[in-house]
């Protein structure tokens, strides 16, 4: 067979040349050097739909098949491909990561606002988006920032006692902002060897980082290439779940884990290979017969005669009324992204009381959580009846109700810890001490597992695998160690 | 290479119209509506090899290729394909969920009853696998019920103390009877708007559900949708390891985990894409050079020349010896599926005392023993050389002896807890306080994980991954639980 | 498109004929007979590049795509393609598991010796690979083994107290040495009944067994099929990330998990399909756009002008200078595979003082550490530009330090517990306690998964998959846990 795959290569080959024709000259200069210097990422643009077409010829597609969503592009940009120049010498004044390099004013980092030129509908409604203020809500709301600072130490044991030290940018950007992206600021240039002689490039904090809440040089907030990554900006690898687990899988989160053993994730792992990730629109059933995340949570999604089943949104939580994890209890989503503005009656910006009740100002309405719940019906009943899609849904908001239950308890508990004096409560951290840590787990793990089971239909992660039985072991163990500890101080 | 995939594509199409012309008028009447209200699984369906083959087709085939093993089937379904009315308006009388359905009498959930029709060797085998008994197992057995209650709680904590609650029905639906299976029952009917006006549909608790031993309105037990989910049912999706891991991955029971990081796995991952999982029978070491779940448990394997390796079954433990998995104590599999019969001397319904002797009445015997591992070790001998498959058992058995060995050392650390009255036993639950949970984890988690990575060669599941190093941290932790609780009640 | 394939397939088959012509005599003996004895693996084999060229053909190829190593190889190997005898019969003096069978002598196990007839310049690397010496580091080191024999137990249970038994050798090969490799020594000879009649076959201690740091009976080191698993010992497979999962997974060397949830794992996961796995030379952005764990430590790359990236090694830490597992602190990697030389001041067989402090004389130096750290990131290179690489080696050196220091405060707790004499220290076991456990917890899972997330980017296992929530979680219960146990001494 390789004679046949070998004359379709060349074949194929000769149509990639015809498309090349159309690369800037400015794109011609930098891979004239990066070819080489970096031939990684210039292959892999190759291999891409940018280098493929142009935005003049993107736009002559029918609504439904287009992938770029301006009404019109730059004049400049519209018949060449979207190669190196045009992204990374784009806005120029607006980045201060501009510097000067072989005649050109390049920029590192590219960002939502580069994106924007073609992609202005998806830019929007990802700035709705609660991930792309994944860094300042973590960072500038207090009661989080010590949820992080405590959870990344380091701590040192001095005279028989623990203290935590001030934890440091890199262990952040290496633990807590790999997810929420960090603040990448220029720190001045730097001279280098290269093998064109010594050049200057720009130094910058917070970098490498792909965070999709990155705080861009150029004010813009969020990483495209968190889920379409460089430099093949793929839709395909957005939609497959793989990327997704990049930020969801861990115990706090671990929606890629569940997915992957409900019934959807393994008829996905059985057949993906026979699948469609490619096509625009994304018709259910022809191009795939189960559902990934970006089916249900971002997906334009038809039936095989063309009908509208769900609009393309990059607002992730527009299907998803409630947000099931992160934060003590799991509550109707809030109304802004910008979640810092929250706060409860007992002045902490959080969007529930610490013991359960909703800060309902700040967050969406029954009507809205309807919307949002009739929209991802709409996807489920593309392949089930109403009665199934029903009775899924009357469990996961059981499940809702039972998990902020089972959290209250380990809070009350904890309660008690601090009146009795065995714990240091507010304005203390409350997440420094090992029963405050189990509390923390309570929700942040064990709670947060059983609800994402119950979104999926994911079986044991309601059960053992850090579902329910948790929650009820951890209950116990808590308070047992209360006992312990008051047992410790009596002496 | 598009133009060939198109061209080839076209001519599939004409084949698979051919097919569709033996489509029944029922079915084309479900079709009709269904390819717009539900295109996903019309779509699915029509991929599937229901669609493209009559049974009266079926059965000419040659006896090892053939896929269904009923000797003959009805007149009226024999020369139409296996479509959405032939197996949903089956047997309408003895099912419960039968309603009337644009002038057909439609049940929502097929069964195994409905199944036999065309496959009635594989639900006979099927009827003595211990799954298609799981919920009856589980809900009928008062001790693993309270394992249940204890698990999925909610507990409540009021006056200084914490108290479980009863566990809701939903709860359970979503985590032990995901995989156990619920129990679905008609609750009525209820009409509701749809495109073609108001129509009534049943209601039906403990929907929607796909375990392997739900019990079904018609009375059987069982899904074959777990393992050939709807509506392709495909054979190639049950060989595949996936599956498998919606029930057997958790802590619990995590055989696809320890299957993926055995040298079998990671064959399987890394070539499984040059294999042929669709072939009747399957043909060692031409259709895969490596076995999957289904390879060594379930399917029909022969050599190059056709001679059979293992004959089929659908009796999962046909080929196993041992049960090594959610008991207590690893013992000879039960004899009957039903294992609610089973009564130890102090009379508790399992299959061990609370001391590991195995209760040999209800267990089969050496000689049934040893004819199961016989037909394993036939599968093991078509890659293995006799003294690699012996010494591979060798190390199985002596597992399943220190690891019992470690649940005993448990439990009478345990029963000490309870001699001293820090914990209570029977008649009390013996699975709801922090200590007995902690001795839970000895055999549920970490006995288990330590036998599977015996059984599939799984490395460091029977070491740090929950294995060997837990069974031993958890006694020296137990044990220094129980010094603190002795310490905390002496006060 | 079956017919297409049918056709092709007849062709690839008519191909293959003509290479099997070359097949030794001694190979079709053997053949002749275990195609239907053990029919997969002879099936493999046929699948598999040795059974398709000879060593003269290989020898012709240009440098970079030449996969064999040897200059020449003896004339009566040239010629015929490398079948079973070629391996099972070569060397039979220095091989102690060679017998006599139908003829022929031949050996069970073959070795590195064996395969460097074709391959010396990989074994010879290999020989300079800790790897190749897990067995005798593990065993040798008086340490180590009681870790292991901790680890292991049994435990039992008498008079209240808990005590270990003597890890038994089955448990050892079962677990620790599944991957370290057991030492496969012959036991004498067994008579057993085959389908040829009695034939008498060694008994091997040891067995089976594929661990890289396997001892042979010809006195070797390792085993190639560890990663280049039998009978296809294909190099597509050991490019692949699941067979360095097979020994790099669980939580006390999560290299696997971290890959797979870091950007290069899942763009490896989303588009492996189109990639070239058995391309050598490897190139960057054409064979594949993201790296596996073979690219960065062990293939050899070139960009697509034939230029050379990084030269193939088969010492799996010649491109790094950290050692970050495993061991109690992350250290400079030890100069000698073999470990056991090392002493620290305080006379343990350990690269530090159990307070962190490097024993530099059996470490590599600084110029070292930089010189493999250069060899990397040419690597990182390929794809990144300077100084994305430069800021990640930054985070990773940080990570290091970082991680040590939190081992050092649990170090701390552990010896003030032996100081107070609630927990036994040297010469006792230093693993053996729960509170010891805690300890071996915070370097061997949360140090090791924190400092591999590092370096590979893997977000969460840095923060709450067992990364520096846990370290600081672990910290935090050891600190209360010895608060209990004085309490519970006070007594």
């Amino acid at each position: 067979m390789r004679w046949l795959a070998g004359l379709l290569v060349v074949f194929c080959l000769g149509l990639t040349t015809t498309a090349l024709a159309k690369i800037s000259d400015a794109t011609e200069t930098c891979i004239s050097c990066h070819a080489s210097v970096t031939p990684g990422i210039v292959a892999d643009w190759k291999n891409s739909l940018h280098s493929r077409i142009t935005p003049a010829e993107a736009l002559k597609k029918d609504k439904l098949s287009r992938r770029i969503s301006a009404e019109k592009v730059p004049a400049k940009l519209a018949n060449v491909v979207v190669g190196c120049a045009e992204c990374h010498t784009m806005n120029p004044k607006t980045h201060k990561d501009t510097f000067e390099h072989n005649g050109y004013q390049v920029h590192v980092v590219v960002t939502p606002k580069d994106c924007q030129t073609c992609h202005p509908v998806e830019v929007a409604q990802y700035d709705k988006n609660i991930m792309s203020h994944a860094y300042i809500n973590l960072k500038k709301n207090p009661v989080y920032h010590n949820l992080m600072d405590t959870s990344l130490g380091p701590q040192v044991f001095k005279d028989g006692k623990l203290f935590y030290e001030k934890s440091d940018d890199l262990a952040e950007a290496d633990a807590c902002l790999h997810c929420h992206g960090t603040k990448v600021e220029v720190k001045g240039l730097k001279a280098r060897e290269t093998e064109l002689g010594e050049m200057e490039f720009p130094v910058l904090s917070g970098w490498p980082n792909n965070g999709p809440g990155r705080l861009n040089p150029d004010g813009s907030m969020g990483s495209c290439s968190s889920c379409h990554p460089r430099h093949a900006f793929s839709i395909a690898v957005a939609r497959k779940p793989y990327i997704c687990a990049e930020c969801h899988k861990g115990p706090d989160v671990p929606a890629y884990k569940v997915y992957m053993v409900s019934k959807h994730g393994n008829i996905f792992s059985s057949t993906k290979c026979k699948w469609n990730f490619d096509a625009v629109p994304w018709t259910v059933g022809k191009d795939f017969t189960a559902p990934t995340c970006a089916t249900c949570h971002a997906s334009l999604l038809v039936d095989q005669e063309g009908n509208v089943i769900a609009e393309r949104t990059h607002q992730m939580n527009d299907r998803s009324a409630w947000r099931i994890f992160g934060l003590i209890y799991a509550h109707p989503h809030p109304k802004d992204p910008d979640t810092t503005k929250i706060k409860n009656k007992a002045g902490l910006p959080l969007p529930t009381e610490l013991t359960g009740e909703p800060v309902s100002a700040f967050l969406i309405d029954e009507a809205e959580m309807e919307a949002r719940t009739a929209r991802m019906k709409k996807v489920c009943s593309a392949c089930h009846a109403t009665s199934w899609v029903e009775g899924f849904f009357t469990r996961f908001e059981k499940t809702i109700e039972t998990t902020n239950k089972q959290t209250l308890a380990a809070t009350q508990i904890l309660l008690e810890a601090w009146n009795k004096g065995v714990a240091k409560g507010l304005p203390s951290s409350i997440f420094d001490e090992a029963i405050e840590k189990m509390w923390v787990e309570q929700w942040l793990f064990f709670a947060n597992s059983t609800r994402f089971a119950a979104a999926m239909d994911g079986a044991d992660y309601g059960a053992f695998a850090n579902g329910r039985w948790y929650l009820n072991k951890n209950l116990q163990q808590m308070s047992d160690w209360l006992k312990f500890l008051l047992e410790a101080k009596g002496k």
